[in-house]
């Protein structure tokens, strides 16, 4: 059955998959001292244009996210993200479980902004009784965000503003970064990402790896941040097989094209939808849509393609997500504009 | 340069590529709801002879001791382990990160045994003080252990008495559990490895997987484990690539083949060795062999081979260790034969 | 100067310094295993008409509220508070420190109601991804709240009713339960509370006591308690100060005696605020009362007394605190009468 | 009963009891800002000889080193300490609580040295997988030690050369500090300790108060300890108990008059035990004493006295611990020894 559920249905880009036969007999050694992970390394700072940054390569996001944070903060600091941030709802509670708190601030189509985030900060330092609340030591965002909206670079460069007036951390989660970056009107670049923030991780598993994120800290990582990925349990023995896969991610711009195509075929999707009639809950400009469905319309489409259901509306309307990635092709998109289209009369 | 530094050397076992890039574009959903795992699952079921048991696929040794030894533990126990075990030295305090104790007792190379275990729950019940020190909820053994011998049944089950006369529970660490079950002169069978602990792994990265660690939890698994798993960052998005390698495994019996086949190779390398004059530290049934070399000795082989150092003796000689695996060919050991023939002299 | 700014100003309650006094030099062993601890004991289970119920002195709120709800919770667990619930905001994140994220719904007056959790709950059920989201696993409220509000006994019996639907449990911070069980208007009782909730806590710093709090379990305390407690830092080596203060507090009635004194005067400042045309930001039952104060009144006011600044409204008027105790004299009433009336004009 | 059990059987110093109901009805604030506080405060400093200190004063002696312990470590630091340490056996794994492990290397009598500690960090910095081992970031040590000995001046002058010259820090507990620096042969002054460590503390609990721990950070506090002391529930709202115990304790030498009066009455049960032909396990300088009691002697003695029984030698005989305190009279000392002299015969 036709799918667009999400950007992790399939396997790996082929490219991948090749390079992993190819290299599969060499002897290199684990935990990321192979060649592979060094060679990624060097590619992922030249995209970065950041030759002093330290690059490490885990496994997941969700334990990015916590394993990043966790280092990233004392003891006594909690993370500031949207109430919509990841962290905050669907990581079953990983970064509390590393001790720390979430501390959330409204968002807006999945973003925070400047002013919201000076308004918590200004108000958490004026409070008289701030020091039995969390101070909040580090702030957290996604690009693109959980709904597929992404920043503008004066947005994030006034996000980091607020933060260097307060002395504090920017963390970017990019678990779909190269969707963001190939987002449609995006104005910031992969090196101003890298300027802009203390660490941030560049996404594998959704676009086009069989598993991976890399972080990368632009003004280098917290001391000893190997013993903490090890701590953490992300630390991967056979290192060589996320070194492999960011290489050629890295090599020839994969990883920007697997962006750009998806979003391409994204914005086919978000033509027809609307050309049917059928709203769009969020104006995304990268590879995740999110049509408003009635509940006939989810019915007879589910019939023959699967998505995800993100939230029933007061009306009763379901909002649903529809999700492209490297590994759709023009066939899909096709096809599942003949069933909308059929679906909609 | 030929390497015999450790087990997950290479890549994967040549059919799980060959299963990966057969499978790839097939969409499946994510975090293990995909046909893979589920056949892995069963097929992993079968070959332990436990029907009702719950498995999960992690991603990492380290990670799978510390989420299954933590969902194991109420808030206040520890976990008791020989003083050598790999959850005491060498995982960068991963389960102190999730908040419990490691609770060490003397080992014998490597090994626990239910006399030393049954004298420290005995010490603990009888301590005046025994709520002020740590609770032992659990027992640790590793199987094969990190010197790479492996315990008989008898040594299990009454290790398994021990534990059920104080009411706690035996995880196993298999890591390199297809080495041991392969061991010379192992008397153990899987079903029983199964039917003696509440919880133990297959591990999949030192046994021809890319990555992946099979957790078998024969008497059902603790209250939402899938949570727990998310929260410690180990569920991996693309639960495909887990669930696609132990379908594999456990396909016409390659896991056990695989295991079989190392350990004739260590056994060649053992003989090897001997055959030249060198000692061996212990006496290893398993894939890990561990020659005892003169810094001479080390230095000359070391020029043409990758292995590994273990420790210096009182003497200077230093304990080495040489492990095959899966990716181990015959052309491999008879290299070495002859370098380690030629330094002999 | 003249003080209302808390319920905590004053050492304790002169009798428990008479006993500390009469007592000093009879030898007791430690950690809660002396004789005023006992029959501090049996006097709260008699009170709480709870024989069979397992009690425990603590030293402070924060600490036990963190060691209670950690023990209350599975490692995956979260618990449920109102937004304005003090282990939600004011205890520097103890909570998450423990591993647990602290779930919020919304609060009127500091209280919860049964509906909001139950739709929270239902939420949490239905949603297809909740496993990637914590399991609410326990219900914290306050009684009275950190707004001196206080719970009908029918509205804790309903929340009750949603958790037992849910299968989960509650627990009460009871940091100023002797003012809430004197509210005006309180219809519940101390035996109902208990028999109500999996645990509460008898708050003693607030009531008279030096430090203390004492957690009563009415079904029976989780397993090894008291490790539990020692584990966390809360275990008091000369126990005996925590045992006769709560002695004490539980002979003849004190603790119920300092209770409705103190709400008796904060009767009055709410009838001598209202008098003086000062409105009242809540409609508190309990010693802390809220009035509603300009900036001028503010300042002329704190010339001579003080209090606290709870926030400012967004006409710029200040919300204000001023706490009864069990050591607040009817001349201080009239003192603060007086200068309120002069205030006014 | 006669009880020589330990040094916390008792209540308050006399002079504590008149000083709390001397001040108790004056309102002062909470949390540690009250004129008791603020006056302890300054006093230790003085004492301590470090006008710059920052005191803090937490409740009691394990919660302060758990306390202390996480707020000096870094998230993937461990601590290392005597097998024999309180944190490493008697604290309910509250330093693990908190994500860290303790190191263990040997101590004699309580002590650990300067070579064994050089070696044990040596073997860590040299191993290859050291980063795979818990980093030792923090010493500690206990002053005096569980066992009553004492460290020289110059031994904890060695001690700290060690940790300088691997960059790590010093903390010393001193949760029996009064009684170590009045031990027979002391050649360390309390400016001295203050001099070679990063953080010790004065305890309070064992030395004649109620409850208190006075932390010094003869260098500063780490950021935001405040917070962290709220977060780790250490924090009392009535810091007034605490302030004003220790400004008792520091006015006119009281404390160190108890650490005298305590010591001197040890030597005597010393001298008395040795003149009865009773051998002592420990050659203890200070309040604490071991002698070594055949079993029936151990009952005859404790039909009319009580102690503890420390651990039970291969020959069947106990050893037992006496503790003085100041709360000791003569008297008691005399009764003792009538008992002990009458048993022997």
């Amino acid at each position: 059955m036709l799918s667009f559920t999400c950007d992790y249905s399939e396997g790996a880009h082929p490219l991948i998959l090749k390079r992993l036969a190819e290299t599969n007999l060499e002897q290199e050694p684990g935990y990321g001292f192979d060649r592979f992970t060094e060679s990624a390394r060097a590619l992922i700072r030249e995209a970065c244009g950041c030759p002093e940054a330290d690059v490490f390569l885990l496994v997941g996001g969700t334990q990015t996210n916590a394993t990043v944070i966790d280092a990233l903060l004392a003891g006594y600091e909690g993370v500031v993200a949207a109430e919509t941030g990841h962290i905050a709802i669907h990581e079953s509670g990983a970064v509390e479980f590393c001790g720390h708190k979430v501390l959330t601030i409204p968002g807006h189509a999945g973003k925070i902004d400047s002013a919201g985030l000076e308004a918590y900060l200004r108000w958490y330092h004026s409070d008289p009784s701030k020091d039995h609340i969390v101070y909040p030591g580090l702030v957290y965002i996604s690009f693109p965000t959980e709904y597929g909206t992404i920043y503008s670079k004066g947005e994030i460069e006034a996000i980091r503003a607020v933060c260097d007036s307060y002395g504090i951390k920017l963390f970017i989660d990019g678990a779909r970064l190269g969707y963001g970056l190939a987002g449609v009107g995006c104005d910031v670049t992969l090196p101003e990402i890298a300027s802009l923030c203390d660490a941030f991780y560049i996404g594998g598993t959704k676009v086009g790896a069989l598993c991976g994120e890399a972080v990368v800290f632009p003004k280098g990582a917290p001391a000893h941040f190997f013993s903490t990925v090890k701590q953490h349990g992300a630390l991967l023995a056979k290192g060589r097989l996320l070194g492999l896969q960011f290489e050629t991610l890295f090599t020839d711009g994969l990883y920007f094209k697997i962006g750009r195509e998806a979003v391409e075929k994204a914005m086919q999707l978000k033509a027809m939808f609307t050309a049917n009639g059928i709203p769009l809950h969020i104006n995304s400009p990268t590879n995740q849509q999110f049509p408003i469905l009635s509940k006939s319309q989810a019915e007879a489409i589910g019939e023959q393609v699967c998505f995800e259901i993100w939230e029933e509306l007061p009306d009763g309307r379901l909002v649903t997500r529809f999700a492209t990635s490297w590994a759709t092709g023009q066939a899909q998109i096709d096809a599942l504009s003949a069933i909308v289209a059929n679906v909609k009369k």
